[in-house]
């Protein structure tokens, strides 16, 4: 496959124009203003004429719950607890692998359509989501969200608590012919866990050399309370179980406190920096200026649907760097290379993608097509600075996932939407039936 | 024109399922479950099918210069001092009829493809501007930006400093044969005029019975230099020359005062919260719950596009609301009523358009159709909630201004969109060459 005359997002993510790319196989091959006849010859079917249009890499979301898509929109207007404990917890706890499966592939859907090209989830029945993703040509760091449901401290890491959803996807993962799909280990909270819980789950991912994910410090009701329960912060409390000692993505971290930035730069931990679900709970705005000072790596995630309420990278990122520039009365906080960064590189690290991020040669194949054909995009005075504050999710026009086109002009070339969409609506109907008398 | 078995938006900005909607000229003339056969049958060659399809009303931008899409980009990353005097001004003062009217054509390509049905617009060269919402079929409340010119405090209201401006307005709005167009006085600022300069402007506006349209405490530096220099806030120090005399928009008011809010409330001013531009260029956040307390107005903004940097209406609505719930750590602040009333009724209000701002029997037809057959749309189980934060604006598949239709299914039905974009390439073009030596 051949982009010809394209601008480029390039591994410092500055604009380069009139460039072509060439993919062969999950990889980039070679990218530069000339076309190397010999070498192009035999892709001559698969050419992308590239003029008006901005090749960018694909984006990574480090947080997010998937099949939460099936929330969407349910409980708007309670209050916190009424939305948690009445709405999400009881719809959530009808959930089975066949609505998960709908969600998950629903939340691909949406995320195929504004940017990502991967993304890491915590959630449960999880071998159904890894189903999703497999099928759907994605990649994702799939996680089951250890808890101690509710049990005591001494609680061990069981077969009913995560260990069998752990092993379930590393026996999913096994049969598959390509590493598209990484597995972590995950504690859900430091208020949903115990120190035995997280101890063995620790040793358990130093044991199968497993990246970690966790929540750490989303609302100050958490931060505090872990305080009080366990007389130091939740990232604390992490790091003395040995929680953090693996490559470690941490989502949330609103209330870290000056301590707990040195203890995430030290452990290498990769903040995922989820601003809509921040803001729209009412939680806060993460401390990026003060996290990036302490050395801390910084992605971004866009959270589930339930708390978001899409799962739109492109306008997660956008609102990222406005929200920071703006809280910290400095429009030049957050460069656009930084934020591409972040949105890219830093997320693939996080991932453990070592060749993903950037469009380099070399590097997988994640390649999202801006069309800048559009009243907004124009004029084209500075191709980051639009991409960053001017586009839309729908002028993604190709989005391509480790070499393999996965959504072009419209149309999804591995996933069945009309299926998706009819799917998801008969389970949400038939739960919202069970659960509230009446259905949508 | 009848939108058959649709989803509204009603007046009270709820969601109600399977409703009718009949146009007639600029009206709505009837809403209901039921098609009156009689009333319908003429229209019958106008039928829009509305399944899966939701009308929402129009969106009001309250704070807007729509020929600034010209400067998209342009200067990102500098400091704000030298983005403004080394970037913005240099470029405006090149500007001439011809620009203004192919930027404002463009502005307002994208306000009507993300939902806007009217604007406020304050610039210069205003004629030209009056003639691109006029040939487009659009709303708009103009004024021309009344400054001293870095003149005197006797400064007056003279032909060179807004005077010629706002009568070239008067004049153009005369020989047209609708309302779509308001003449609104203007001041640009404190720190751009002297009292004798308001004091006339106040008295034009009283005596031609226009509206006001003015920046206030839009930054830190602004509001404190006001202070020094006045011995007041500039709420303060328009309200005593006669400013706010008359119905009056404020843009920004990010930095106005307890004493300053009482005030505005006092007046009836309506604040148009701006919340892309206040971030992005690190101004802050204005403090919405405090004004509303007060008993303040409030309505959404774009600002211009070299501090937004687009024009997107519904983006604009999405970011204020979660940036709210997120500073005042309170989800449940703005309710998604509250939220369409200021986007569209107090909106409507403040331009002084009494019978525009919600989709209701007598009002003129300003009706937005969302598609909701997208994924980022399903499920549909709270058709507001999903709306205002799942939607993306490329959502909206048709745009009906006063009864007639602007934008359907990609398609300008007013705009030469191929024409708009190519003069703007052109002029963009010949500026940065002249101005930077390197063209687009």
């Amino acid at each position: 496959m051949l982009f010809k005359n394209i601008t480029i997002i390039d591994e410092n993510y500055k604009a380069v124009p009139h460039q072509n790319i060439l993919v062969r196989k999950n990889k980039i091959a070679y990218i530069g203003a000339d076309i190397p006849a010999g070498d192009m010859s035999d892709d001559a079917g698969d050419v992308y004429d590239g003029t008006d249009k901005i090749a960018v890499p694909g984006f990574f979301n480090l947080h997010c719950h998937a099949a939460m898509t099936l929330l969407r929109g349910y409980g708007e207007g309670l209050p916190l607890y009424n939305w948690l404990f009445d709405k999400m917890f009881p719809f959530e706890a009808t959930l089975g692998d066949e609505d998960i499966y709908y969600g998950a592939q629903l939340g691909i859907a949406e995320m195929i359509r504004s940017g990502a090209c991967s993304f890491n989830d915590m959630y449960f029945c999880m071998p159904s989501v890894a189903r999703a993703v497999d099928e759907a040509g994605f990649k994702a760091n799939l996680s089951h969200g250890s808890s101690t449901n509710n049990g005591k401290d001494d609680c061990r890491f069981t077969e009913s608590n995560g260990y069998a959803g752990t092993m379930g996807l590393l026996d999913y993962v096994k049969t598959l012919d390509h590493d598209r799909i990484h597995v972590d280990a995950a504690i859900h909270a430091e208020y949903t866990s115990g120190p035995a819980l997280c101890r063995d789950v620790a040793a358990f991912a130093k044991e199968h050399k497993l990246h970690m994910h966790v929540h750490i410090s989303e609302t100050k009701k958490e931060h505090d309370e872990c305080k009080e329960r366990r007389g130091m912060t939740p990232t604390k409390w992490f790091a003395e179980l040995g929680i953090l000692d693996v490559p470690t993505t941490a989502a949330h971290c609103v209330r870290v406190e000056p301590e707990d930035m040195e203890i995430l730069a030290s452990h290498g931990v990769t903040v995922s920096f989820n601003p809509s679900s921040n803001l729209k709970l009412g939680s806060g705005i993460a401390p990026i200026r003060s996290l990036r000072d302490a050395g801390v790596k910084i992605g971004f995630g866009t959270d589930g649907v339930a708390s978001n309420n899409n799962l739109n990278m492109l306008e997660e990122i956008t609102l990222g760097a406005m929200v920071q520039k703006g809280v910290e009365h400095d429009p030049l906080f957050l460069s656009t290379s930084e934020i591409f960064a972040m949105a890219c590189k830093n997320g693939a690290d996080a991932q453990g993608r070592p060749d993903c991020g950037a469009i380099k040669v070399g590097n997988r194949a994640d390649i999202l097509v801006f069309d800048t054909d559009r009243p907004h995009m124009q004029p084209m005075i500075d191709p980051v600075s639009n991409i960053l504050f001017s586009a839309h999710s729908d002028d993604i026009v190709l989005n391509m996932v480790d070499g393999k086109i996965l959504y072009k002009d419209g149309e999804y070339l591995t996933l069945d939407i009309e299926k998706i969409i009819a799917n998801v609506k008969r389970i949400v109907n038939e739960k919202l039936i069970k659960l509230e008398g009446k259905g949508l």
